[in-house]
């Protein structure tokens, strides 16, 4: 029997105040560190680790949230959401993300089919697709190969994608599975569409229109535009154009497109990179083989989601340090900061994945809560961020915690030795040495040059990002910010915060507004 | 006689807690709300506008921000700052981006030269050069044009130059101003300069390699990877490389390039696109006269900066109203959604400019603060953030203040009509919406649909993002940051927060580590 309760009606977290702050700069310090960095580790698939050494954290802490863990029937939770209970309670559905790359638990009938059977489904005629696109079965209207395909999509469709395209680009491309470039259109701003187009050559080009509803305007108004594009060019739009929507939106069935694959309301958008949403255009830039590498780490990820044992659940356990942090220590925003430039739009990918599942202040019945939720999430690839925004991660008056992720390899191989080291080597030193000058800071008689340390941080370490690696790691952030919403007793899985604006701007445009909205409309030249 | 004084020791900032609080959903609402977008407007350059109707502030709270602005001598600081004072207390250096668009005050020499004649100076010899490439009178060896230019560069050298470049490529494409595509290599992952190079055609590319001191171990490392690339190309690098750097650098009389052009330790890092950080590829892949153009925008933005009454210095009122938001309302994040595709990468700019500038704990005197500085900085163009993130803004239990930037017209002027109307209008019609429902909110008895509204934003609303307007915007911002600093007392020019990772990093490069440290590295195998 599963009790959804809210976080502060627990012992077990009335019980986390109690425990003694760890501070930080102390125990990292000399031998007791070391020892840390080689106790506090978490294996994770596709020979990651989750390392959370340089978090505020001891035996104590760990296991008030072991105890909090059990209270809150986390795994149990996690095990009725993969079984098919009504998760998402205020949309009264299913949450099946996971069953896109693996069956974790007893079979799910809906829609009067087999779930799991449905998703394999759509990733073998999506395969098919791919290989007849890369084959040349299926070509333009003059018979030539496509040589690049465009993603059409906002939010969930375009975000995740996008940021796993870009991560396995040159890991295609040196490991001879690259069969497309990728474009993403997603922006309502005319000058997306235009710009995109401006770039590509839409006579080779093959567009992947992605809308659940098959209503989102913004992905509508774009698919119009390069209908538009492709008349001009004197082709016909439905040879050049896929759709991967829902069985009962009006795009399914439609002559338009050259071919239909199906989703469900069973997969969230910012859930859906695992999904044909993610499987069309991974599949046709690089191939389903490597769509397929990349689905097999995500599902070995979420095995290992399903332990018991904090201490051998690296989401779970990353999840419920994120909670100490916010709820307990009191940080208002977490930073995530991948040191591989192929990773340059996982943050932004996870801040949609985290902000809209958990960006909320009521209770999965409704009820408002009296803590804090989901934080701010932001990021951008190390190097680059230690010469922007890490002089006030360092010394600014607020702490923020950090995820560091980082890789022994690069993917593409070349390097340079400068002063004795590779980029690699500069790389990850330079993580290494972050991680340090953050836990542990630095005394100075000048104040300016002074480092308090006590900042906490976490590093996923890879051997390199691969397919299965990104698909692990989007399977460890997908199931921390589950873990989290079960926390917080929030249903992470509808997003009625977006509503408001789509009802305001149908005003705006149809000019039935008056006050504030008819004076920005007037400001704006509507 | 100026006084540099902590917030807290000012009448001003003690009477501000005393004056009412503004209830946002309250004033917002009908006729007044609508008189307020009206009335709580300043005027910007390029026909730019700041509206600040849907901020936490009304006739009182203006007169207490108005009281502190004049008894922190704010509009006097800046005129020392431009005519030359050692602003950057921390590196004793003067601090003179201003002076790379304009002269704002009196003349000022140093090292022997006029500074504005030093920076025109520079900004002629970069348009010379950009013309003669492309006019063909600077060619590759084969006697062919250079097609594309690449920057190499990190920080304030990358960030910026990048934003501004992705700002204007598609009003340069439809303006036939376009001369060459840019690209950027900046972090020290060798997958980020093989990534690039896989993607170019070196044999017509030219690189623009920026280091201020000539020293940045990342840009070098990334130099002698672009080397070898020509190299291997049997390609002479120094008919291919241009250098931006100071006059002391070792980059600066070396053989290894076609021209270096200069800029100084008056110039930040994140202060340098306005110089030939930004001139050199701007310039190149736009023409001079666009970097021209951007460069009045900023100069015309900046005299407004000069003004004391702060209802007619939008930059100023902008920065009074964050360290209210800040200080006083006890807010601790700050998104900055463009609804411009083109405007992508200006929030990352911002993130460094205003967290690496502000984000301190220490007074321009080394001595620590006993209050809040700089906020977290993040965000996305709109309509993408609102498919992402908004959920979060919307109906998270924090609030983040928000800054809006719009404009009336797109870039490229292609457009399309669903729906009775254009994507432009939707795009307008959306920042409109979402104005209105983060300040309103929205009544429900469903309290998953309900919208507490409260939640302020600020909109800066322009007629066309073009060069000028581009400048304008990036001065505003910049002066911004700067009068945040002043009233926080901090020196915003120095950056002492990234040089504990810089020594690390050697240290761990060097193997000459213990405790965690050494864990660490042997963790990442380095």
């Amino acid at each position: 029997m599963i009790n959804w309760n809210n976080l502060d009606t627990t012992i077990a977290y009335k019980e986390l105040f109690d425990v003694a702050p760890v501070n930080l700069a102390e125990v990292m310090a000399g031998e007791n560190g070391a020892d840390r960095v080689k106790k506090y580790s978490v294996p994770m698939a596709a020979g990651m680790a989750f390392n959370y050494a340089a978090k505020q954290v001891d035996e104590d802490v760990l296991a008030a949230l072991a105890k909090l863990a059990e209270e809150m029937q986390l795994a149990e939770k996690f095990e009725a959401l993969y079984n098919g209970a009504v998760i998402n309670t205020g949309e009264k559905r299913m949450v099946l993300h996971h069953m896109t790359r693996g069956q974790l638990g007893q079979a799910v009938v809906a829609d009067g089919v087999d779930k799991r059977s449905f998703y394999v489904e759509q990733q073998q005629k999506i395969a098919e697709l791919a290989n007849k696109v890369h084959n040349g079965e299926i070509t333009n209207a003059a018979g030539e190969k496509f040589t690049t395909v465009v993603q059409i999509g906002i939010g969930g469709s375009d975000l995740g994608p996008r940021a796993m395209y870009l991560a396995l680009e040159n890991w295609a491309k040196v490991n001879d599975t690259f069969k497309m470039e990728a474009k993403f259109i997603s922006n309502v701003d005319p000058d997306d569409a235009a710009g995109v187009l401006a770039t590509i050559d839409v006579e080779h080009s093959i567009f992947v229109l992605v809308s659940k509803s098959g209503t989102t305007l913004e992905t509508l108004t774009n698919e119009s535009f390069v209908k538009d594009a492709l008349k001009n060019a004197g082709l016909d739009p439905s040879k050049h154009m896929i759709a991967v929507t829902s069985e009962t939106s009006p795009l399914a069935k439609s002559d338009d497109y050259l071919a239909a694959f199906f989703m469900d309301d069973y997969i969230g958008g910012r859930y859906s990179s695992t999904s044909g949403v993610g499987g069309a255009v991974l599949s046709l830039a690089f191939g389903p083989e490597v769509f397929a590498q990349f689905l097999e780490g995500a599902a070995a990820e979420d095995k290992l989601a399903q332990n018991k044992d904090i201490l051998a659940n690296p989401a779970m356990l990353d999840a419920l340090i994120g909670v100490y942090e916010r709820n307990v220590l009191g940080y208002q925003t977490t930073a995530v900061l991948p040191y591989s430039q192929a990773l340059s739009r996982f943050p932004a990918h996870l801040q949609q994945a985290d902000m809209e599942s958990n960006g909320k202040s009521v209770n999965r019945f409704g009820e408002p809560v009296n803590y804090v939720t989901g934080p701010v999430i932001f990021g951008e690839p190390g190097t680059n961020g230690q010469h922007s925004f890490y002089q006030l991660l360092h010394q600014g008056t607020d702490i923020i915690p950090l995820q560091f992720i980082g890789f022994k390899n690069s993917q593409m191989g070349r390097d340079v030795v400068i002063q004795d080291s590779t980029s690699q080597q500069k790389l990850s030193a330079n993580v290494v040495a972050q991680i340090v000058a953050f836990a542990c800071g630095k005394e100075d008689a000048d104040r300016n040059k002074y480092f308090a340390g006590g900042r906490p941080s976490s590093i996923i370490v890879g051997e390199q990002l691969t397919p299965a690696a990104l698909g692990a790691l989007l399977s460890h952030f997908e199931n921390k910010i589950m873990y989290q919403g079960f926390v917080w007793n929030l249903n992470s899985f509808d997003q009625e915060g977006v509503q408001l604006g789509k009802v305001l701007a149908k005003k705006v445009l149809a000019h039935d507004t008056d006050g504030a909205l008819k004076a920005y409309s007037d400001l704006l030249n509507i």
